[in-house]
This record gives structure tokens, C-alpha cells and sequence, in this order.
């Protein structure tokens, strides 16, 4: 056997496998209930449009185009209608500032190899989405707890990213309904982070996978709205805003993509070129058809049953957490974040529920950059019905209550 | 207008817009023949076996499964049926060795990621695939040239790798009719390669998107065949293999894989999970499909058709090009390399060609880490049909014999 490691680059130290992974691979038990997903409900998808749009397309004349390499930006069509659906959402731009890309991960990945050499740092939330660390880390970034609040100054800032070895190249936040907190950022917090960018001459990563997925309460400007209306123009803002299809359609067909000024659009078609060529042609012309035909409906028809399942989630919670446990309240997305007593560890209360109470969640610390964050656990409410729901968390209140009354998990 | 470069990684120095494809946005002339593409024939592809497959899926009761993530090493029974495949060509492996990519440009992109540091040494063909160079520059390597006839030292490779602030990671060779050139390594340049590698303890990145594409002669055994006759059993070897769907059943479902011993496919799974999750599910389940039920079929239908087409490019290069051009016969693959007395510049001759004698290529100085052979320009055979063959390689010819015989082209 070779002798890999030594091979390896560097930044395959920060690539390692994750245990929680390791310990969420029993989660096919019949008995188990699993809140740890970040998915979806299969039963929610649009399949028969999806069938639809696949037949359609293979009974019209350019069909071979389908199955061909196609443009690094994107299917033209598809870009067209996101460029609309932006203006909707009170961004006006054009498909010259839409780059599709394999989910809104993939643009994580490009955004992680176009700003960050080894030693430069990225501002990112406390806790923040995994995923996004995961894409980071291969570029060997230093981070930054992001505050909104402008309670650090910005020679802070600059001083901790020099004394890492590089500067600070952006601020990356999820804005709406964020993954892990289910937390969306106020007027306030929004104006604070380009403020922030501003002073320190910095790109803003948008992070907006749910922002579709509001249950309730009044949807408020995205981070590059905002920025347009400072800048006065989409090319001459800072934000970089990554969407994807995949919490509201589907994320088989790996669909998401990049708004952000032209000069940002061009230097990641390059990187796209070279990583990938093309997102898969065929799926990008039936997403269009499916967008096109359903979009809105369709959304509407998951949010019914995503807030429903929410309310459940949280009801239960009330029911059955012990004294000393809090939890958010999402107005949108899929996730609760549930904070425990500050000495109770959730990775390993994590092993024991898999073993005593067959549920399964995520435990806090893997979303923070510093692993702290360990009396956290986040709760996904979209993938089990009503039912489970209630099952679930009642025998993870038990457990959680037990563990509290004897003292036993410090 | 935000200053972008400053913001931008290093590696964004190394990822600028090609000139040749700013030139070859001309293509959808009316009289433009272009033998510039490195792409199947659209005309081939077998759409009815894809209608086919995903009208099936959709019927099937785990339909929704296609439209959800998946795990990030791929669909098992796709893996299973490459696995099958891998071992009917003389490596034997199981699933747990193949890695699903979207497409062997994305195994180039993150075999780049896994090896290289900044400064680290890939060695490469001179020529070698455009793409590759593309992939790899991303990681910001020194290219040394790969020298399969044991011409070099060992010393001598190291201590320019160390004087570029690396070390040597990996040797990178396209076997079977490799892009550009067309040509075949010998038995003898195979075994130097793998020897070349042993002695430095580095890698072997074999990459084979055009080895099912031979239309005559012997196949040879891959280098991944012949480390495991070396090495005893794949866990030992240390080449990795990428194979591709694109040139076979479609490119446009983006669908490749890579072949090689576990610790690389699990540090690639990592990868993989970080930078897009996984690739399109239902393109990996109906990918099986079509390569259960047509995948030889199919090929040795296109086979036929190339093979004639590289018959008529060959034939009409006899016919018309003039004194002192020279080109390869490839036995199989997409491409023909033909090289120009030294004095001529094919960048400069592409320009005249666009414009006076309507036919692309590309020139061969893209091909060449050092950007040399520019007296070489790559002709690609298999998307154009016999009468374009003729009348564009005639309408070179043409052009050729006219720019040596005035000398106006040096």
C-alpha cells in the first residue's frame, strides 16, 4: 500500500472524515427517527412535472442539444427565468449575472477558490452552515466570528487576519431561516454586515437556499438588494448571491446558481470551465420547464405542509423538553435549533439517543469554526411527518430529562 | 466598480480567459466548418435508449429517490456496473474503488485539489489535454515535462521540483488517443511511466475518456492494468484512473468516474462532499440504465462511424495539404495532430483561416504547459460529416499551400 498522506496535499489535513457522519450511518434502523437530515421530503417533490418535463423534451427537434456539453454559464433559458424571478425579489439584473452551478454547494466551493489563498480569512457566523466550512477549508482559510453589530473594530479584524498570514477577502451569511439556527437576520444585522464589507473593503457571500421557504411574517431585502440600492447599480455591488433549486424543487437534478456582478460571473465561468465544464445540460433544460410551469405553486404547496410540520415540532418541544432546554422559532426553512443546560454535551448525547432512544439530530459543535457550540443541537422538521414528529421528540425529552435528573452527561 | 483583483486568491492569476475561444465564438457562422470542438456527434447519441430510461424511472416506485441527494461516492449499481466493466478490461475492483464524477473533468479538478500544494510538480505530456492543464493550474503546480523513455534522472526531476518549492506529486497521461495528439503510448512508454513513478514514489493519473473508442489495432493494457500485474492487487497500486460517459453514451448528463485504491477514494469522497454533495442522482440512475442495456452496442456503433470519419479527414489531408505538413493517424479517439513547418504559427493562421477560409481549429500552443508547438494545430474528426471533412480540409489546404508559398506567415 502506498504511502498517500505524504502525497496529499496540505489542505487534505482540513478535509477529514466526520464522525458524526460515521455515527448517522445507523439512521436506516427501522425504529430510528432521524431530525438530523438537512432534506427535503421525497414525498413533496414535483415528480410528475419532472416526468413531464423529461418526456417533453426528448419529443422536441433540438433534443440531442440535451445530451450534449453545453456553456459553462449555463443553459441560456434557465438563467433568463432566475434573472426574472431575482427582479421579483427586487434585484434587477440580467442572465449576464447568473452562473448556474451543481447546487448552491458547488458555488461555496468556486467562491472558496476564487478569494481565498492559504492564510487569507473568511468572516463567517457562530455558529454557521457546515457545508460552507467544508468548501472553505480546502483553500486553507482562517476564520473570523462575523458580527453584525459592529462591535469589533475593523483594525481588529484586519490585525487577527494579518497575524494568520493573509487579509480578509469576505463575510459569508446565510440570511434567511439559516442553516443550522433556522435564525433570520434583521434590517439591523443585514445594514450591519455591508457596513462591515464596506469599511473593510471586503466581498459579502449570500448565502439564500431558503429564502423561498417563508411560512409567515414579512420577507425582508436580501443583502444584495440592499447592496444595489447603496451601490446604485448590481455592477458596482460587492454581494455575491448563492441560490439553488434544490430545498424547493428538487436537488437530484444538482441546480443552483450565482447572482453577483459581471466581473464576478466571468472569473467563475473560468473556474467552472476547468472544474467541470457544464452543469449536466438535459437537467437544466427540464428545470427550466419545471420553473417555468410550477415554481410558485409549488411552493406555496410545501411551505403549507413544511409550516404545519414546524408547529408540530414546536408544540412537541413544549411538551416534552425539560426545564432548562430553549429552542428558535423559524419563521421558514427546515431547521430548530435547540440549545441545552451549558454543561451537557450534544455529540455525546448524541450516541447514547441512537442507542436508548432511537432518534437522531446533529450535534452543535460541527458547525462552529472553533468546535465550541457543544450544549447545541440542531433538529431538521421537513423530512418526518406529524406523527414522528411527536414520537421522536417526546423520547428525546425523556432521554434529555433523564440525563438532566441523574447528572450522568456533564 | 469594486476593485476585484485585489479580493481575488493568487490562483485567479493562473484562470484567465482563453484568446482561442474568444476567436471561436465565431463558430455558428453559417460557413464556418469547425474542426475546433473536442465533441461527439450529437447526431449519434442514443436518445432513444435515454427517452427511454428516464420515462422508466419515473414509473418506478422509488421515483422519488431519483429527484433527492445521494451519497457522495455515487449510485451503488452504477458503480457496480463500472466495476464490472473495469474488470472485463483486466482490473479487477470492486464498487468500493470507483468514485462517480461529474465527468473525468471534475475527477481532473479534484485529483488537482488532493495532490497539489502551491509550488508542488505535476509532470505532463508535451502536448497534453488543455483541460487538464486548466484543472490543475487551480492549485497553482510547476509543470515538469513526463518523459516515458527514462531520459531523466530521478535527481534531476527532484531538484527542479524543489527549486519550483514542491515536490513531484503525480505523473499525468492520457493513454488511448489522446487529446490532443491522437497517439497511443507503446507497451514501452507505459512501462516507463509506471517506472518513472516508482522511483520518484508519486502518482499516476491515467486519464482514459477516449479508450473504448478504438477503431483497429490491439488494445494495450492500461497503466492502472499494469501496476496491478506490479503491484499484486489495487490497494498496492498508485495510479488512478478516470473514465468518462462523455464520449461514449452523453456528455450531457455529466456523468464520469474515477478508478483507483480506496485511501484515494475516500479522500476524494471527502472532497466531493464538500464541493457539490454529490452528482445528479436521476442522471446516475438512468445512466445505468442505458449502459446496462446498449453501452457495447452503442459504442461499436459510433466506432464505425468514426472510423470512417477519420478515414475521409485522412484521406482528404493527403489530398490537400502541401508539402512539409505532416499529420497523426490515430487508431481510435476524436482527434488528429498535425504539425506545420517550424516557421508557422497556427494562432496566426487560425485568425486567417476564421476569415477568409471559414474553418476552425485548434492551434497547438493551447496544448503545451510552456505554451511551445506553435507550428501545431489539433483537427478533431468526429463532429462533422464527410462532405464538411472534405471541403474544410480542402479549404485549408488551400489556405496552407498559399501562406508557405507567399512566406507571408511566419
Amino acid at each position: 500500500m502506498q504511502n498517500w498522506s505524504q502525497l496529499f496535499a496540505t489542505r487534505a489535513d482540513r478535509m477529514v472524515a466526520s464522525e458524526i457522519r460515521e455515527l448517522l450511518k445507523v439512521l436506516d434502523q427501522p425504529e430510528m427517527i432521524s431530525f438530523a437530515g438537512g432534506i427535503p421530503d421525497p414525498a413533496l417533490f414535483p415528480a410528475e412535472e419532472f416526468k413531464a418535463a423529461y418526456q417533453e423534451l426528448f419529443e422536441q427537434d433540438d433534443h440531442q442539444a440535451a445530451l450534449q456539453y453545453s456553456v459553462s454559464e449555463g443553459y441560456k433559458p434557465l438563467r433568463k427565468w432566475i434573472s426574472g424571478r431575482m427582479a421579483l425579489q427586487g434585484i434587477a439584473c440580467s442572465e449576464d449575472n447568473i452562473l448556474i452551478t451543481s447546487g448552491a454547494q458547488q458555488a461555496l466551493d468556486y467562491l472558496g477558490k476564487l478569494f481565498l489563498s492559504a492564510g487569507d480569512t473568511a468572516l463567517v457566523g457562530w455558529p454557521t452552515y457546515l457545508g460552507a466550512l467544508q468548501a472553505f477549508n480546502a483553500y486553507e482559510p482562517a476564520y473570523q466570528r462575523l458580527d453584525a453589530h459592529g462591535n469589533r473594530s475593523v483594525k481588529d479584524y484586519q490585525a487577527k487576519a494579518k497575524s494568520s498570514g493573509g487579509t480578509v477577502k469576505f463575510a459569508y451569511a446565510s440570511t434567511d431561516f439559516a442553516n443550522p439556527t433556522g435564525q433570520t437576520l434583521t434590517l439591523h444585522e443585514r445594514k450591519g454586515i455591508l457596513d462591515l464589507a464596506e469599511q473593510l473593503d471586503i466581498a459579502v457571500i449570500e448565502d439564500a437556499p431558503y429564502q423561498c421557504l417563508r411560512f409567515e411574517g414579512k420577507a425582508l431585502p436580501s443583502l444584495l438588494e440592499l447592496d444595489i440600492a447603496r451601490s446604485g447599480d448590481i455592477e458596482a455591488t460587492r454581494t455575491i448571491y448563492c441560490g439553488s433549486f434544490s430545498k424547493t424543487l428538487s436537488p437530484g437534478l444538482r441546480l443552483g446558481w450565482v447572482c453577483a456582478a459581471t466581473p464576478v460571473i466571468h472569473q467563475m465561468v473560468l473556474i467552472k470551465q476547468a472544474a467541470d465544464l457544464n452543469s449536466s445540460t438535459i437537467n437544466q433544460m427540464v428545470m427550466t420547464k419545471v420553473a417555468e410551469s410550477c415554481f410558485d405553486e409549488h411552493v406555496e404547496k410545501i411551505c403549507v405542509v413544511y409550516k404545519e410540520r414546524r408547529d408540530h415540532m414546536i408544540a412537541a418541544l413544549a411538551s416534552h423538553m425539560p426545564e432548562g432546554v430553549t429552542w428558535s422559532r423559524p419563521e421558514g426553512g427546515m431547521f430548530i435549533w435547540v440549545e441545552l443546560p451549558e454543561n451537557m454535551d450534544a455529540a455525546a448525547i448524541l450516541k447514547t439517543s441512537l442507542e436508548v432512544a432511537n432518534v437522531a439530530f446533529v450535534p452543535g459543535h460541527a458547525f462552529f469554526a472553533d468546535r465550541s457550540g457543544r450544549n447545541c443541537m440542531r433538529l431538521n422538521f421537513t423530512s418526518c411527518g406529524p406523527d414522528k414528529i411527536e414520537t421522536g421528540i417526546s423520547r428525546l425529552g425523556r432521554l434529555l430529562a433523564d440525563l438532566i435528573s441523574s447528572g450522568s452527561v456533564t
